[in-house]
């Protein structure tokens, strides 16, 4: 499996956790989305990711693109251990916790859109720490909200699934982008036991080959 | 089943279709998003949902949040006609189509964020429409290119399923912030066939009880 990704890329770090978590070896190839034009918007990576993002997973003639439908897929053929709940219900919350930091968190702060905003709209450095500081710390404290009953070790379960996947990377980005996360306690300890196991270490963006010096 | 949304939400849009595909009936619960301060800003709303987002469906004690993850519970409850293929390959393929738009388009184009952009980044009418037409149009584009390739009457089938649910809405959206659609001809095709078929059309905004007047 040839897996093209980043090492800061939220999506890609989830997919690294989740290989991890499945003890899948794969064949990284990075795709440096800041070098020159970013090496995204090559011809070449294009035709394999029309959307011009990572990641995108090779296997058997069939390109996979976006990371929770690479994590389904994951969980899907090789089964051990379970990323997401057996039961209906439970997975639809655990979908709708990784839903709501991948659709409605991740999109609003990823490189091309902060790109756009300073270079098409011309918005000063204050402005996009606002924007990222506001999605980012709203979101998080809706996730808070949504597992605050919950006293699991994880955010649905006694083992990490797709929740913590999805929370791990965002709350990384979370501190990169300096939103206070004192707010959130029940992220804070989920994410601390998450970083504790080594797949969750062995996928941080400071671990990748790609990673800058 | 009480079904939390609002008539023009693309997210509340993509479950109407679900229901429609399934003939399951639901009690709609409408959240008037641009009345007073937004009746999804509500302290019981919130309760409800704590992103302050629509759709959000109440059943047996339990409450779905995120369009994705409710419709893929109804697949799960309700099998019949499948709204994604059974094969895992086929599977994480529309799976991605799907949060293609989801994940990459939709939410830089959601109410919340077009007003954050205008009150609280000053941006101007014109700033926002190149900010809607880019995301939209690029993302479609992306769209186009992903089904290019597929001969079916549906995105990924010869039954609407999963991707068309997602597609359908976002078409609607990008017609609405006149977006280009002419570069798109597969993607239209698809559409016009979606349109035709009962659930799609019952589940368009202007024929919703809380549609504006």
């Amino acid at each position: 499996m040839r897996f093209h990704g980043y090492f800061r890329s939220s999506a890609s770090y989830r997919c690294r956790i989740a290989f991890g978590l499945k003890h899948v070896e794969y064949d990284l190839r990075p795709v440096h989305l800041r070098r020159g034009g970013g090496e995204q918007n090559t011809p070449d990576y294009r035709q394999l990711n029309p959307q011009g993002l990572v990641p995108a997973l090779e296997t058997a003639g069939l390109v996979l693109t976006q990371s929770l439908a690479i994590v389904e897929w994951l969980d899907e053929r090789y089964p051990e251990p379970p990323l997401l709940p057996a039961d209906s219900d439970q997975r639809a919350l655990v979908r709708g916790f990784a839903q709501a930091i991948a659709c409605d968190i991740h999109p609003l702060q990823n490189l091309r859109v902060l790109r756009f905003l300073t270079s098409e709209l011309e918005l000063d450095q204050a402005q996009l720490d606002r924007w990222c500081q506001h999605w980012i710390g709203e979101g998080l404290m809706a996730c808070e909200a949504l597992i605050a009953g919950n006293e699991f070790d994880f955010a649905f379960g006694d083992a990490p699934g797709l929740a913590d996947i999805c929370l791990v990377p965002q709350m990384y980005s979370a501190d990169r982008f300096g939103v206070d996360l004192e707010r959130m306690p029940r992220l804070r300890a989920v994410r601390d036991r998450c970083e504790a196991l080594p797949a969750f270490a062995a996928a941080h963006p400071s671990r990748q080959p790609d990673a800058d010096a």
